[in-house]
């Protein structure tokens, strides 16, 4: 499903893929606003205290990641590419409007670009996440650090909540 | 005439505006057809061999500058944003398909986004061409290397070019 301008790389990309049960109406609301990303989005016991969208090519991706102890990380991306209910791209490497950014994501891994796929299958969705990294190294440690396994427990939360009837 | 979710830094950025006496339609085909960027886009005696455009957010821009002595240095960028005759915005920080670039862009410049605006003013256009940059570093060694001299004397080369009945 993925447009002939994305390119993986096995050496390079880490893919998270998975029928999940629920609508893509819902799964794509789950990803563009900000209060029903909250409640999934980081693995439990981290949890989001704040999120803010401008959900444009070049706006803002802005959220931390609160853990047990009370430590923060922020995270700000920039949006590349919204295709409603199909594609999702913000990356780490850009700041909000395009800019360049300074910082490294986190330690090890230079920085990443998000591609969020949804594909309706009647009343459930082929999800798919892919990591876009610049080298081997951030690719490996970003795997080291359990992106499968956290990208997946928050996919499991989001399936959870969609399922509450929360939306 | 930047849009809201660019923000100019002084500090951060580089900017080269002019008004040239040429109509929008065709400085926008200068910046938007390999034929016609060819001619005019490096500073002479260096000179473009070749360039490509998938001109869609994600596409690749790739071009070289060769110098007078046949040695020739090659730029891989990322069309992020298109809106005809009025923005075109691409950048170094990433490669095509949105992957982060692994790559530093010039010695000293870690990367730049570049965004040029165009805005018709009856048969001439207000031209604005700005290079934003992640850390004050990066701006002052693109400025020291001579970003206005360079990308000033493009623009002359441009003019001069489209006034020359090319198109």
């Amino acid at each position: 499903m993925t447009t002939s301008v994305l390119k993986v790389n096995p050496k390079l990309d880490l893919v998270l893929e998975r029928d999940i049960d629920v609508p893509v109406e819902k799964a794509w609301m789950a990803w563009t606003t900000p209060e029903h990303l909250k409640p999934w989005f980081s693995p439990k016991p981290w949890v989001i205290t704040h999120c803010e969208m401008d959900l444009r090519p070049g706006g803002a991706f802005k959220f931390d990641m609160q853990g047990p102890e009370g430590d923060k990380q922020w995270f700000t991306a920039c949006y590349l590419e919204i295709v409603p209910q199909r594609r999702l791209v913000w990356t780490l490497a850009l700041e909000p409007g395009f800019r360049p950014s300074a910082k490294e994501t986190l330690p090890g891994v230079k920085s990443f670009t998000a591609v969020i796929e949804f594909e309706a299958k009647g009343k459930a969705t082929l999800y798919r996440a892919t990591a876009l990294h610049p080298d081997e190294a951030s690719a490996k440690t970003h795997d080291d650090m359990g992106f499968t396994e956290g990208w997946g427990t928050a996919l499991t939360q989001m399936v959870e909540y969609l399922k509450s009837g929360a939306i």
